[in-house]
């Protein structure tokens, strides 16, 4: 494939949520500019970049974009599929749009996970009450029902526990196209985040080990040396080469009996990969910009120990989180709001035997244990 | 001493260059805004934060400055104090504007150290021609003249190796108030980089050791455990004592056979301390607005080993540099032009003993040995 490089330049971000915000304040020590395009004003990333607020659909603003800067990538990937095909007529756009059509759909998602032997939970598509009912005598409950499409942060699904829940869950979800998936007995999630640039050169970065509170991720804990490790990168190395993906990626796994089954993936910077921003050599958001650049990968080799606890609804005062030894902040400046990903923490120490008491001291004084 | 703290904020930065630049970028993920005022429309900063472009005694700008932020700090120790004055009386600033009377004025600097019981080396204040020739002879040669007032990277110095020079030095320098030092045989220069928060408390970063070339910095290896360390740390107590400091400070010494020798302070966050970004716990930029917040400082333990090289008049290409492991890059968004600090590279590697060899493959791939 093509390999070529951006001396240096001006990058284009859809989306200027905390994600595009990281992305910028990575990329200002490797000399880039950016320019951000979101439909909302307060979009936290326009208070370290340049903002043009305008729907993900607005062609004209998106022509303007792409006018200005030398390449496209995307922190959101929600955005409309065409919006991005569009963009790349015009400019370069990396990761190509082409794996958002299924990165969107959970169906076509799975689909592909098949294709590619990675194992995943049994599903059916559904878009009927009467499939509902006969995807569930067949999956057998506990099972999850989703929307096939933008669901987020546990948003557009519902666990069915019991025949009785059908009815609800129908009336609930019902207006979209669904799939029934299989609940997976999980003994842990795990995500992968790994890179490949324009060359095809990939690097991977030690397993995370996520714990979600009310659907939103709360802690995610590096595993470095995780024997799930070479299973993870072997599913996640297929996913990229199919996709010839550029860029950031992310891939969610329950642990089970059996090895690793894929949940998800999402074809950006991650929110469980916030940890590698001190807890590696080269963080998710330098990689991503490298990788999108054809410059090269940096290493992904752990520093320290690292944890990340999300701030949701409300940030800490700072002054008291500072504290802690080894917490390394990261405020999004978003007002506060109910369920809202304000800021996180990393606790990075040199001993891997120091970090369960630190985290405990720190959620204790958070009153969130 | 009265500590209050600012929750959150917005930060005002007189000067717009790599140093408000790199306090901006550190500052974002502890939730702080920026506000920058510099003459220089072009200055770097303002590529990441909002600039005003005025000149540094535009009262008018100044007092909108303060207007719209929490406190202010500098970035720059040349800026006049009756403009820091004037803003200090509409808003807090950070360090005082004060110890700029003495930073800004070598005679006045030597003769601080002198109070506090600081080795220096001999001066003689010159104001005319005939009393450089009486200091030259009183102090021998070699001797370095120096204007008083407004000296940076070797601007405004000459050095005097015999009789003969004078005249000429005279003729060069003699416009300006000028103090002529006694050359001092040293066996390194280090500097200090410390830390004053607003309630008394001090952290001290390891000693750096410089190499300049052409009179600007051109490396810095960092030295935890230096011998030296203690006696550096002494002296740099006794002037944020004296002057009760609030910020970074950084203070540069010789080393000679009887220990060191003051050569001058910076009342700011100093090119000899890049490498605290990677190379320790919180950077220094970090701990400058902490103290200025009245935050608690962050540890300055060091994260492997480091060393930082300045890029002066043109930056390496990014895709090159970073193939090196360990390479951590700092553009700071500025056109090339002779003389011009554009950019830093931090190496940081896990063992020490690896440092030296990595740092000359790193100057052998820049043709600059």
């Amino acid at each position: 494939m093509k390999s070529e490089r951006v001396e240096t330049g001006k990058v284009g971000i859809i989306g200027a949520g905390q994600l595009g915000r990281m992305l910028a304040l990575a990329g200002y020590p490797l000399g880039l500019q950016f320019a951000m395009l979101d439909p909302n004003p307060a979009a936290c990333g326009g208070q370290v970049a340049p903002l043009t607020v305008a729907s993900f659909d607005d062609r004209q603003a998106l022509a303007e974009l792409a006018q200005k800067v030398d390449l496209v990538t995307f922190e959101f990937e929600n955005v409309p599929v065409d919006a991005l095909e569009f963009l790349a007529g015009r400019v370069e756009v990396f990761p190509r749009p082409a794996v958002l059509e299924t990165a969107q759909d959970r169906l076509r998602e799975k689909e592909c996970f098949q294709q590619l032997a990675i194992p995943t939970p049994a599903y059916r598509p559904v878009s009927a009450k009467q499939e509902l009912q006969e995807a569930a005598a067949e999956l057998g409950l506990p099972a999850v029902l989703k929307t096939r499409r933008l669901g987020y942060d546990g948003k557009g699904q519902v666990v069915l526990r019991q025949e009785a829940d059908l009815a609800a869950a129908w009336d609930s979800l019902g207006g979209s196209a669904l799939i029934l998936e299989s609940f997976v007995p999980f003994e842990r999630e795990v995500s992968q985040v790994a890179v490949r640039g324009r060359d095809g050169e990939m690097v991977f970065y030690p397993l995370a080990e996520n714990t979600h509170r009310e659907g939103i991720l709360h802690l995610s804990l590096a595993r470095p040396g995780d024997p799930l490790q070479a299973q993870a990168e072997d599913y996640s190395r297929r996913i990229m080469e199919h996709f010839d993906y550029v860029g950031v990626m992310a891939f969610e796994f329950f642990q089970t009996d059996t090895g690793l089954v894929a949940n998800e993936i999402a074809p950006r910077v991650h929110n469980s990969g916030h940890w590698t921003i001190e807890g590696t050599e080269t963080s998710q958001f330098a990689n991503h910009l490298r990788a999108i650049l054809g410059w090269p990968l940096g290493s992904t080799e752990p520093v320290g120990q690292a944890a990340m606890l999300n701030f949701i609804g409300e940030l800490p005062k700072a002054a008291e989180l500072l504290q802690h030894p080894g917490l390394h902040l990261h405020a999004y400046g978003k007002s506060a709001a109910p369920g809202r990903k304000v800021g996180h923490a990393t606790l990075r120490l040199p001993a891997a035997a120091d970090l369960p008491a630190a985290l405990r001291r720190l959620t204790d004084s958070l009153g969130s244990n």
